[in-house]
């Protein structure tokens, strides 16, 4: 597959200062159908973040067209929070930002792959690598992924799960 | 990441006529908190499923408690069609079954994981390797994935996705 690189790619200060124009103005001038469909399932996209190095998927979450526009013009992930009904910046309380390197939208655009830098080493709120850390055993689920923080030190009120 | 293969490996003829008995009692002594949580989001949990072999990602879809039990239960995945409202055996038309070699469930239990081996060598609908085959770029949608057949000589009635 062809990994043409998307330049995306901004610094942490910048972002949360001032997104670069050139992506807000790329957005603004994209045609009505060049991105996933937001018409359908309550105005989301299921969104799944992949490790940009080594391909190991690391979360699934939800976008709204707010959500994913703010992800391009920043070159972070934004996502929607279920549970809390509100955008969701990943990594504004723990400081483990994705940088997003690519975007891919699925056939019927219900669907978006980020590849992305998981700063920090783990995506997942409870301190793992990636948020699929138990694998399915005839004797249950196990754990197998590797723990890369403690999240009773990150988080100030506790880690909750927030897709 | 440990990857001790999960003992799902049967052939194509045995899904069809006859699940190992194994893996289906493996599923019933499975204790109830040991898998996905099919108690939210109207009994779906995300299925994602990745190439076992290459890392990438193929497609994103959903699975009921009974589309997952059956998932472990012959190795093969099975979903649940939104669209169609049904259960969704992939490749139950073109023959693209996806062999199921690794499961994973994330933190929350609302997703899983499945590195598979994706027969006929695409798992889109559309004949491409990937559903995810539309990168974003700042000129809009660019297709990069690889089209590795042509749907209309695989499905009798039109392709259509069943997502």
């Amino acid at each position: 597959m062809a990994t043409k690189r998307l330049s995306l790619v901004v610094s942490h200060r910048a972002v949360l200062v001032r997104p670069r124009r050139r992506f807000v103005s790329a957005m603004a001038t994209q045609k009505p159908n060049s991105g996933p469909d937001f018409s359908k399932n309550g105005g989301l996209v299921a969104a799944i973040a992949q490790d940009a190095a080594t391909g190991e998927v690391l979360m699934m979450a939800y976008m709204n067209a707010e959500a994913y526009a703010e992800t391009l013009a920043t070159g972070q992930a934004v996502y929607f929070s279920r549970s809390r009904n509100r955008l969701w910046r990943k990594g504004e309380e723990s400081g483990h930002v994705q940088r997003v390197r690519e975007v891919y939208v699925d056939c019927d655009g219900d669907a978006v792959l980020l590849k992305v830098e998981q700063v920090g080493g783990a995506a997942c709120h409870t301190g793992f690598r990636t948020c699929f850390f138990r694998q399915v055993t005839p004797e249950g689920l196990k754990v197998v992924g590797q723990r890369v923080f403690n999240p009773e030190e990150v988080y100030r009120r506790g880690p909750s799960s927030p897709t």
